[in-house]
């Protein structure tokens, strides 16, 4: 198997339905991905398909997590698979077949992360803090909502399937999610020490400046930079001020 | 709904499975297509999908037939979805997009079936000698065989999707897949009374000349004059010899 479709990895997020779980493993399978990644899958659900014939080789494998952050450890994009919303959308959009040639651009050199919500709610807006970007099924206004593993389906479809010439990625390299999170939770305790975090809504906070440290796009030697200035600060900042 | 969609049929061959049934419901919904027609689908399978939620306005108008040939009647290009095959293959095979490129600028002036065949077996070889050519989505060569939801969904996302200009259809109209086969119809007892059937093979026979029709790709007008000449010869064979 090429080395690109290594790189990619399908999380599924609070998935229901083992039918569908099994779904999405085959559909992967069809088009050469193997690492899917379930996070807090209902567990029956989990052992039903991992029962099921089909690709028992991707659910064997499958890794289950209790959180985003876990599941997405290594991977330098995540990308959400969403349908349009009617809440303003704080994210980029890349509608398919857009949306897939960007994300195997990026397969070419490096992990990625395509995030799946829930059969019956989607992502969540704290799910969406951890994308970096959006993409797409252009589904008809009439009935837009796809079936999970038929979303899957057409989403490997496109990323294997997409055969125009690759174009060569010449962004500069950036730090993986879970780097990026190792950021966002050093930065916390840093302002919540500082006064900055609000007490009565500490979750938005943290979504919002999930989504700011993602923004960042950290080349791997600002990312060390930073942590080194967090460290910093928040040892100081837990220092008995000599005055008071 | 723009009109190009309408010019589509998906047609499902003997299926089995209800979810799979209604999964290609919802598929064709999702991307605005609603004329679907099974063929000698498994009776309970049929009413489950039918009593099942999601796409309910495709499957209450889905008719069922008890051949293909019911099926297809007023297409005028009919295009099988199925796998590359080991056997030496009659069909011209178009990979997707390509294949879903040359459907969709049919579909712009004019109708066309999209048949799948049973998730256990496919499409026989009886089922292929209807289709004009084959399609087939590019799998891996280790997990080849789709899901039949899947597939109908990446096909009719394929379709929908492809945003490329659509190029004039610049080829003659041909006659509908009903009146290929009503030409066969009046050229098998020719052939019979002839003598140029033998009576051993007329399975294998029959589907080597549905598929010498349907090449021919007859005009309106030349359909009908084959028509007056097999009836003509229809007529002729059938009377007494004068010096017999």
């Amino acid at each position: 198997m090429a080395a690109w479709q290594d790189n990619l990895r399908v999380v599924l997020v609070a998935a229901r339905n083992s039918l569908n779980i099994g779904a999405a493993a085959r559909a992967m399978y069809n088009f050469g991905f193997r690492d899917l990644r379930l996070v807090r899958p209902y567990v029956e659900a989990f052992q039903n398909a991992r029962s099921a014939a089909g690709a028992a080789e991707v659910l064997r494998q499958a890794q289950v997590t209790g959180d985003m952050a876990a599941a997405l450890g290594g991977a330098e994009l995540v990308v959400a698979c969403s349908g349009l919303e009617r809440r303003k959308q704080r994210h980029v959009q890349r509608q398919l077949p857009a949306g897939a040639a960007a994300l195997r651009a990026h397969l070419a050199e490096r992990k990625a992360a395509l995030v799946f919500g829930s059969e019956k709610s989607g992502l969540t807006r704290e799910d969406l803090t951890f994308c970096d970007w959006v993409t797409t099924i252009p589904t008809s206004a009439e009935c837009p909502s796809m079936n999970l593993g038929q979303a899957v389906a057409v989403c490997c479809y496109e990323i294997a399937a997409n055969a125009r010439p690759v174009p060569q990625l010449k962004t500069p390299a950036s730090v993986s999610a879970a780097d990026r999170e190792r950021i966002l939770q050093m930065l916390l305790p840093v302002l919540a020490e500082s006064g900055f975090l609000r007490e009565d809504g500490v979750e938005t906070q943290t979504m919002t400046l999930r989504r700011f440290v993602n923004r960042l796009r950290l080349a791997p030697e600002d990312a060390r930079m930073l942590q080194g200035i967090l460290r910093q600060l928040h040892w100081k900042l837990r220092q008995p001020r000599p005055d008071s």
